[in-house]
């Protein structure tokens, strides 16, 4: 018997193969007419989405959640421009990796070629559905969808506008498609279609990213958990230090690189901490600190409850943020080592020095010398767009745009060479 | 309670971090030393080894796995002749992948780092315990070395002399650990290490390779299974060809980068398939085939049985072949893309049309124009060195050498950067 995956998934390899000879123009006239079917389609879709967030509502679903799943004209326009500037983006394929010729005269050139058939499993914002495919198309891949149910009916319109858009411009409809989310047994059917599908990125809470590396067979791309520091140094700019603390903590505190941990250098806390503390506190931000933090946040009067040893390894992901004073340098990096997510990490320092031992120290995919944790993303460090940020070494570490979701391969071109 | 694996996997952290601020030439010492050592100690490995083979031959081990076993005074010379090698080669850690400053003044650096800690799960051969340790040291990361019980006793040793080795020039010892073979268990552990293990190479068996991708929570990287074709387009040289075809099958049947299957067209089997079969013969190679090569093997007075569905994605690894005739270039790709296992496909054609439409429609880690297949290796390709063969397309695909056992960091300086 054919389960529902491998039809999908056997469907999306012979629809890969013909988008893996698609031209660039091919590729990108597909994502502007996705672009303008979204648009051409708003009511339809908003109609379903409006369904989506009332049964939703109705099931007693977490207002933020219901804030994650609702769409909006603006959203929706978000969307269509999201697909439009990603058409505008070199073509990652065909990129020459490396290229030389051996003394026994083959030829070698590693090129840079499709995946073949991806899949996303992801929660409740149907953004990542469109999103997800139009990075995937211009990446040559296939997509298979798994949203979830919450956001069914949404999604379901949304795959159905791509598809109409897609055959429209004489790609087959084939190269996007939605994953029932009626059961999670689909989940596990993706998870470990092996031979069918070449990769599978989770994207969403810890648990859901948990399931997928545990469960799949299908080589996987873990993104997500990030419990990210930021460091001020002895040789610390406190005129830059606050406002990167500031907006490392509280430009966007739910998302993975939003710092949950401030640490101070004990030379000069007694000194910054109180500037620090009050920026927070005026921010509305609930503190956890150590002894040496409380003390100095008693002495300024700002409120702090002890950090548990739970606190330091937790993602808030809401106003609220650990506070420890360390020796020096290194025991920042020792602090960060033990705690961390190897997401993103800061210093703030005016000596080169200490920035180098800093970096040379830490185990990140990102490490900010004098900057908010937030920038690590695509958007903001110029790939254009972004699938995710991974947070494996293998790979793709950190945000992962066009260029990560292509693999490679060698094409060996000689005049009849034999090996002695 | 500490399991084996958490313990080792701690020790080889700690150690890793040292290892990864290492300069090259202290990681060239170390490799030296080893070469040194592995000479000084030869007598003690032999000496092991023998007690390691002749506990296989009392348990009944075939030849074969004996022979893999077995070391003399000239493999350990090739082996510490290999280290010395990775030596001489440039050091993968530090590489810039990727450099650009942004308008806000952010400037971004993608540099290869070291993983941290590698495991490796491997059989009988004793040569990977040592081959495999000097790739990942160069590539500063600390190895946990899995081997088979068969070879317990030789890798003790090895391992034993190269942890000496690294302690005589000032490196951890930890960065090369043995991981008990007695039980299944540790590789359990082993690939459940999260968070301690940052990737895990299998290189073995199908049925190892299998195990270890199926039940890692860790990422690893599949090595291995090569069911590779050569195929004989109707504008093939056949002087060319020939020895193409005896090179790919015939030099080493038992690695993964032998040929498995001849395809030929159609248009040139009754001219060319005689030749090639006596050509095949004279090797020994037993033949399977279709019904159109049978006939054109009868024809000759060379014997080929009916290949079986099973045969045509068989890898056999000794000197069997299958032979099939096919319509035309897209009959062999599509046979291909069925019964492959994407890892070398070879064509011999003088059209370089044909060529480029059999490349656009391969899917494979190396597709060789008028070469032989086992030209898909680390050595071979200029790589200096070889951890083994990637069949995923996740992080590396084909030969994996030093680059591909790093990593990246993002290093982001700004002068008080935040997000908008």
């Amino acid at each position: 018997m054919t389960t529902h995956i491998e039809t999908l998934a056997s469907a999306a390899r012979l629809a890969a193969r013909v988008l893996a000879g698609a031209s660039r123009a091919d590729k990108d006239r597909a994502l502007n007419a996705i672009a303008d079917h979204l648009l051409a389609h708003e009511s339809e879709i908003l109609a379903a989405n409006n369904e989506d967030v009332l049964r939703s509502q109705a099931e007693g679903i977490t207002e933020s959640l219901i804030d994650r799943l609702r769409l909006n004209p603006k959203r929706i326009a978000e969307i269509a421009n999201g697909a439009r500037q990603i058409a505008a983006l070199p073509d990652p394929v065909g990129r020459v990796i490396r290229e030389r010729t051996l003394e026994n005269g083959l030829h070698l050139k590693q090129v840079a070629v499709p995946f073949g058939v991806v899949g996303m499993v992801y929660e409740a914002r149907p953004n990542v559905t469109v999103d997800a495919a139009v990075i995937l198309i211009k990446a040559g891949s296939a997509a298979l969808l798994r949203g979830s149910s919450t956001a069914a009916k949404s999604n379901e319109v949304l795959v159905n506008v791509m598809r109409s858009a897609i055959t429209s411009v004489g790609l087959p409809a084939d190269i996007v498609q939605l994953v029932s989310s009626h059961d999670r047994s689909t989940v596990r059917e993706l998870l470990n279609a092996r031979g069918l599908v070449d990769l599978v990125i989770p994207r969403g809470s810890a648990a859901l990213i948990r399931t997928v590396v545990d469960e799949s067979s299908v080589p996987t791309i873990e993104t997500g958990a990030g419990v990210c520091h930021v460091y001020i140094d002895k040789d610390a700019d406190f005129k830059k230090a606050i406002p990167i603390i500031i907006n490392s903590k509280c430009h966007r505190p739910s998302v993975c690189n939003a710092a949950e941990t401030l640490l101070v250098h004990q030379e000069v806390a007694a000194e910054f901490l109180p500037m620090a503390l009050k920026a927070l506190k005026d921010q509305g931000v609930r503190l956890h600190g150590d002894t040496q933090a409380i003390q100095i946040a008693k002495s300024c009067g700002v409120e702090m409850i002890l950090a548990t040893e739970e606190d330091w390894s937790t993602e808030y992901g809401i106003l609220e943020m650990n506070v420890g004073v360390v020796a020096d340098r290194q025991s920042a990096n020792d602090h960060i080592n033990k705690y961390g997510t190897q997401h993103t990490e800061s210093i703030v320092t005016e000596s080169q020095s200490t920035a180098a031992a800093f970096i040379a120290n830490a185990d990140a995919a990102a490490i900010m010398v004098n900057a908010s944790t937030r920038f690590t993303d695509g958007e903001q460090m110029g790939f254009g767009a972004e699938i995710g940020i991974s947070n494996q070494k293998l790979h793709a570490r950190g945000p992962m745009g066009l260029e990560e979701m292509t693999t490679t391969t060698w094409i060996v071109t000689g005049s009849g060479q034999i090996r002695e």
